[in-house]
């Protein structure tokens, strides 16, 4: 396997050229220029490439290991992490009140990125590190916050989110876990927990478990349910009474420890309300699945440069015009069709993600709050596009990949099926992709009366028009105009219309959003430069050759439920 | 895991109300009759679930495992294997004349399918020991079929197909190999070939290997390849020399020993005329990829089987009304979008590989030699469609099926990721979906001057106007159209426009021909049973809801290829 070279002057193109990057900080008043935000993202991408990448294959074929009840991790690892905690990467744009660096999301989801690329089970550690640390943040007492956060955010300790059981999975009314308050503040915590990643480890010296459970007096459903801070180890330094009661045995992310959780009466610390845990879930959840779509932009990438690394190199076949061979399979047409899908959708995920975080940043720092509370509401509509259909497109281009390496593609020793099996696992949790589809459809569509996504559309129509290349720009203008009449046609739509056009719709939604990037990137790659040059190849590319998909997603949207609906649920 | 449930209903519905298959036999003089065929597909989806269902899991977690130079297999392979030979399931479709039961092409195709539903490592031995067969039938010397044919046939023996070696992949020019004429009619085999599925085992007392290989004086390039029988077990007894290099360690299929193969002077025999090795290779290739084809096919039918349960099972969230709650997953609106998307692929499939398998008869057995070449020109064409569009809806429906489990998907125990690893190696083995899509586009289209392609498309039209569902069969006349301007378009199109457009028409073609089985049996599914209900309502389904596909396909494949070769190699 080659080496993972971080995309740093892709980061630099879109900072520089597409996002203007510098407007956006002078705007929130935050001193960081994109010369420090390239410095910072190469430095960032040196450790990736130099101590994670490494790990990976061995991560995989080791797995995290459950000894005498505890967590062992694959060789390397906590040796990589202690390098992690030492750079300071946890705390990159986490808040300075607390130890934090400040620097803006940006930078955070494109270290995301490359994290993914490098090595999915380690980077879902600091990830998931964050989610715990935001929720305490928001949520939490001041007591809490001062004793949790700072270990937290400089990585010493990390994080866990415990909300899933056997019977709850996308259903959390259902969940079981009890809390009992001890009346001193502290709450004993009583049930079991599944699918709990990071849940332990031998990394950290402590492991901050976010759980889900109901009180006493708790109302039935989802309003009945209260979150607690269950550290692994207690302010004594006596260990909780928690343990880890098996270790999944899954698909892929061998190297992450994939806990089922026992709690015994484990103490624990309201964070928030009673019964509103929903709302502190829901805060770790959405930074969570923002970082989660990025995890199948950085796979897809990985992967994209280890297939082109081969595909320049394997030779196989004879020239188009017949006259040379063997020849480098790149030459080969559908090669290149299958290396270009997956470029045309890590580049345009690249900027699209980027232009998120600037919103994320609004949301969090502008000093207007009409512009943070437009900004909150477009990251709100954007989180599960990027979520579900990263991933989608993170999956496909994985097998891609994979596919350009024909048979070795499907041998361990090459590392290709592993993105595969890696990139898997994005696509189902933090909510699968249907369920990111309905909270698209069911929730985000009709926020603020509508007003939301068509503020959207009005300003890709907007950049649309101040487009150079104009067929190309024609061609997303159509797409979009298929995406706005679904979108009027799914106004109001029952739970069973907007079930069934979701996918589709988020899909379609999606496909529109990376033309856009592509029509902004193609706009500005006006120069006689490599880099250039491939941005205006990709882009062409995405509209003529990947955007056409449109058309049939709204013609199956349009088709309406009927047909899902006929079946009896005995007939299936 | 549950059960495996053998859709012998499906297969009768297609035997006496779809394709006619008495009066098929009747045409072709065969004494088979829709009640034989319904008995004998019985019979063997109960060997199939009794016997290799319950060994699946396990061959995948314990594989197959190399000790002291020799393949052991999982346990219960042997015992099964044997219990296989027994009841004569090897030589179901096999010529009479060397021991076969001589019943029709489409009672095995359909026994692969339940193999490859049940226990694809396992159904790999059969279908490789088939296509030995074949080739050994059509171009073997007579001396060589009395030794091989009859324990072939009966599966006493197996067979492998040694073709690949680590620099010859798709492009067997570049093979070195070597055969040395020893001038007694032996030759010695000296070389090195990868990714040899069933190259050892412990299953059987002889395995028959095919090998290419280069003679002396042979030509270069693909001119000169030349095939050899060469046995692991000698005719006196005394073991060739040839040895398993290693065993790949692979995304799936653990229980299939895929095997790096040394040939260091092993013993051989020519089989077919020296330098001509391709062409028998094509006849193994030929049966082997619709084989493959058929994998697909049972991998989506058993995933589905799997899913359909759990989602009747697991309850979650409350139903459209939110009066009642939690409901079983089935009554969601997106569940039963994945469900039917997988059905949609699996029973139309069915019924191509059915219609196709009926062609394959007459291209052997009819008396009329214009109908043998206009059926076997229609195999040829279906070949390449049936390999790769199947394996890629297989794939894409074992995802889908593995989506409806949530989290559990994810899960080794639940089996639905085994299903994902496994099906995967169908897209990649006998030549690629890429390959396969460019046989279609470059070899099978012209063939006979475009008028094999036109004659099937002309059939497709005519059923479509006698089918009673008008707006539905309109619907797929509207997708013919645009498969027939594509087609048109590609006409003499050079390899780069061919490869550009190739997997993309290739799945058009696939589209339609799917579109057409649905439109044939919404035609006669018209009685208030529950069979015939599912059968309109999938229908309905297929063509609103996946059809649509076909639109952005044929939008893609008309942008043709300047976007694909537009940017210089050096710039991937």
């Amino acid at each position: 396997m080659q080496s993972y070279i971080p995309p740093i002057d892709d980061y630099r193109f879109l900072l520089e050229e597409v996002l203007d990057f510098d407007g956006a900080m002078t705007e929130l008043g935050k001193d960081v220029d994109c010369g420090l935000a390239t410095a910072v993202l190469e430095e960032a991408g040196k450790f990736c490439a130099d101590h994670l990448h490494p790990l990976n294959r061995q991560g995989d074929e080791q797995g995290a290991r459950l000894v005498d009840g505890s967590v062992v991790m694959p060789d390397g690892f906590a040796a990589a992490y202690q390098a992690f905690v030492e750079a300071g990467w946890p705390s990159l744009a986490a808040d300075p009140d607390h130890g934090g660096q400040g620097l803006p999301f940006i930078l955070q989801l494109w270290l995301d990125e490359m994290l993914s690329a490098s090595n999915l089970s380690f980077g879902l550690f600091p990830g998931l590190t964050r989610g715990a640390m935001e929720a305490i943040a928001a949520h939490a007492s001041d007591d809490l916050k001062t004793r949790y956060l700072a270990p937290l955010i400089s990585g010493e300790w990390t994080g866990a989110m415990a909300l899933t059981e056997s019977g709850a999975g996308t259903d959390l009314a259902l969940l079981k876990t009890k809390a009992e308050d001890l009346g001193d503040g502290r709450f004993a915590i009583t049930g079991q927990k599944i699918f709990i990643s990071s849940g332990d480890h031998d990394m950290a010296s402590n492991i901050v478990h976010l759980v889900l459970a109901r009180l006493p007096d708790a109302p039935a459903g989802v309003k009945g349910i209260s979150l607690f801070l269950v550290p692994k180890m207690l302010p004594d330094d006596t260990r909780n009474t928690m343990s880890v009661g098996a270790l999944e045995k899954k698909m892929g992310i061998h190297a992450q420890p994939t806990c089922v959780m026992n709690y015994d009466g484990a103490t624990g610390w309201l964070v928030g309300e009673p019964h509103r845990g929903l709302a502190a879930m829901f805060t770790m959840m959405n930074a969570e699945r923002l970082m989660v779509g990025i995890q199948g932009l950085g796979i897809a990438g990985a992967a994209y440069q280890q297939a082109a690394a081969y595909a320049k190199d394997r030779l196989q076949g004879r020239s188009s015009d017949g006259g040379r061979g063997p020849v480098a399979i790149i030459e080969h047409a559908d090669v290149r069709r299958m290396l270009l899908k997956v470029r045309a959708f890590v580049e345009a995920g690249r900027a699209l993600a980027g232009w998120t975080a600037l919103q994320w940043d609004r949301a969090q720092g502008h000093a207007d709050p009409a512009i943070r509370a437009d900004a909150d509401a477009l990251v709100a509509l954007l989180t599960p596009v990027v979520k579900a259909a990263f991933t989608d497109f993170g999956f496909e281009s994985a097998v891609a990949a994979q596919q350009v390496f024909g048979g070795h593609g499907y041998i361990r020793e090459w590392g290709m099926e592993q993105f595969v099996r890696d990139a898997r696992i994005a696509q189902i949790y933090e909510g699968t992709n249907g369920i990111q589809a309905m909270d698209l459809v069911g929730r985000k569509l009709p926020m603020a009366g509508g007003t939301v996504v068509e503020r959207l559309f009005d300003q890709i129509e907007m950049d649309l028009q101040k487009c150079e290349g104009v067929e190309m720009a024609e061609r997303v203008r159509n797409a979009l105009g298929l995406l706005r009449d679904a979108t009027i046609a799914l106004r109001g739509a029952g739970a069973d219309a907007a079930g069934a056009a979701a996918v589709d719709y988020l899909r379609l939604f999606a496909l529109v959003c990376l033309g856009w990037m592509w029509a902004r990137m193609a706009a500005v790659a006006t120069r006689d430069s490599p880099l250039h040059a491939s941005k205006r190849a990709l882009a062409e590319f995405f509209v003529l050759r990947l955007l056409p998909e449109s058309e049939g997603l709204a013609r199956a949207i349009g088709a309406g439920e009927a047909s899902l609906m006929a079946m009896p649920g005995d007939a299936f």
